[in-house]
């Protein structure tokens, strides 16, 4: 393999440093722009050439983009699956641009470039794809930096604009201010109060729309939800970040309503499950991707009604996204089988929850 | 609560100390021979008055007879419901004797004369059921440390005997030798590789049989078997020691063989199974005792195994006894219901595990 990891300012997820607000509900906040450059075929109708000058042209402008200053580029037409798989984990590229579904290998001239700031995507469904992660709760933050990336980028690259449509993009969904602003949330309270549903309906009848841990088509496990706007034309930039800024406020009071009753109504039922899912984490010898998933949710949930103490969020973070197959794999310096990964993912969070505890694994 | 457990020699269960051959395996072997005092119904059909009076004739024998020398006398008819099922919980007296079921006093003149050696019951279902329990596989100690007891008892109370039948019973089952040889047995290779049925079959074909942890009418719970003989008629006391001996021996050897298979052909699925039963053990917060039973089957298996250090079949043992509902509730100082008894067990299991891992409960 050949992706080095150490090239990736702050290993391209700053997001997962459990520093934001709301951190232990919030995982991340995230703004991304679809913008596509002008002159040149979107994406999927584009030959092979006209997708590598749209890369040179953005691998030129770089110097020039502050936002993207130490930037990385990775090349994903260069790595192996495993590799592109990886940078997938990390919520740096799509399935779609690590294309590990159906294709063998990636697009040429697929690539990202990364950032601590930023992730820009190149020809994936847009030729541009510039996203900004927060950790925990800020999708203003996020919605600023990205907004400044966007201007320091787009006057360098000329995008493709329409006066009356907006930006253009190759999915009309997307077209508009081509923007979706998204948290990665955890609502094991809401789940377990079977509350959940009408929640989700009441997102849908505002306009957002939610998903699973990996964005579109991806199921939700762990109890992890990204929630996100489903329209971008007819209305501001600023209006669709503040609209969901203010709806997950209240998802997020509705969640914390939900563990209040959880404690008072079934406090014991609650502190033996997430104990016993602390248990299992701590001492299997085996443990498959959506098992980890969901008993990762179950000590997360713990740690935040405070019933688990000497753990941190950050480090659950981590294991969230390190203990995935991909990571395993690299770390292994092997594709590893399905059970191969099921044996490393399982010795990978004692080791992890062993030293935090301060203990040997055992 | 009045009983003072402090009495016992040894607790009473002296059997608990994994001493014996294969202990990890045979938790403990027992001899018991059924015997009636002469001149007195039994003890069903006799009048409180008369069981009264064969108490107090073997009380008043106690001090010429070695074997139950420094014996502590325990009234079951004195005593509450939760301690008469402590004496159970540690197998010193039967489920009848004990009154656990119908019942909600013992009947008058119920007694457990209990030493280091033995414990005798008083008016069970024969007038004295003599009682020897060794650790490990040692059926052959605990003949002759029976039959000792018998012969000194024997030589200070008339026993109801006839020169054709033998001793006399209450029940026909037992007359003749009036002795039932016994084994407790943890089997988990056997059940887990599918074995057991063809084993439990073997048994009956020679004339043995099996029940659960707790004898007579109680259920198979975590792997653990009792197998004794089923006719005491007919044939010489020796005869039938010798052929459990002989029959529990290959028993052991095919539960051997077993887990041999286990290990060569499903090694981690087996190693993930027993180490998931220990984390469980470990952290949770609430534990049904079928559950703790079924997962203490399990970490013995793997302190078998060898697959986990650390933890001693005599810890395993005492936690199998010592974590049951009476003594739960003896320690708490009140009767426990089943959901308080839960938390309690739980709370037992993990600071004994903790300890013995020399880590603070957690």
């Amino acid at each position: 393999m050949t992706l080095d990891l150490s090239l990736l300012p702050d290993g391209g997820v700053p997001w997962l440093a459990a520093s934001g607000e709301h951190a232990d509900i919030v995982l991340s906040s995230r703004i991304r722009f679809a913008r596509n450059v002008a002159g040149y075929a979107f994406t999927a109708r584009a030959r092979d050439g006209e997708r590598l000058r749209v890369l040179a042209q953005v691998r030129e402008a770089v110097p020039r983009v502050p936002s993207l200053v130490g930037a990385a580029l990775l090349r994903l037409d260069e790595m192996t699956t495993i590799e592109r798989q990886l940078l997938h984990e990390r919520h740096l590229v799509s399935k779609e641009l690590a294309a590990l579904e159906g294709a063998t290998e990636a697009r040429s001239g697929a690539a990202v470039l990364v950032s601590s700031a930023a992730a820009v995507m190149v020809n994936e469904e847009d030729h541009l794809r510039l996203q900004v992660f927060r950790s925990g709760f800020d999708i203003g933050g996020a919605f600023q930096a990205a907004t400044k990336l966007d201007r320091e980028l787009g006057g360098e690259v000329p995008y493709a604009f329409h006066h009356e449509f907006g930006f253009l993009t190759s999915c009309p969904t997307n077209t508009g201010t081509g923007m979706r602003a998204s948290v990665l949330i955890h609502l094991p309270g809401l789940v377990l109060t079977q509350e959940i549903a009408k929640v989700l309906q009441g997102l849908q009848q505002m306009g957002l729309t939610y998903r699973g841990l990996y964005g579109e088509g991806s199921e939700v496990v762990g109890n992890f939800f990204q929630i996100s706007n489903q329209t971008t034309m007819g209305r501001s930039e600023d209006e669709l970040a503040d609209q969901l800024t203010r709806v997950v406020r209240r998802v997020i009071e509705q969640e914390e309503e939900a563990r209040r009753v959880l404690l008072r109504d079934a406090g014991y039922i609650i502190e033996d499950k997430l104990w016993r899912a602390y248990g299992t984490l701590r001492h299997a010898r085996s443990l498959p991707a959506d098992e980890a998933m969901n008993l990762l949710s179950g000590v997360r949930l713990a740690v935040g009604l405070q019933l688990l103490s000497g753990l941190s969020v950050y480090t659950l973070n981590k294991l969230l996204i390190f203990s995935q197959s991909a990571h395993l794999s690299l770390e292994a310096g092997r594709t590893l089988t399905e059970s191969e990964a099921n044996l490393a993912r399982a010795r990978h969070v004692r080791q992890v929850l062993a030293s935090e505890a301060g203990l040997a694994d055992r």
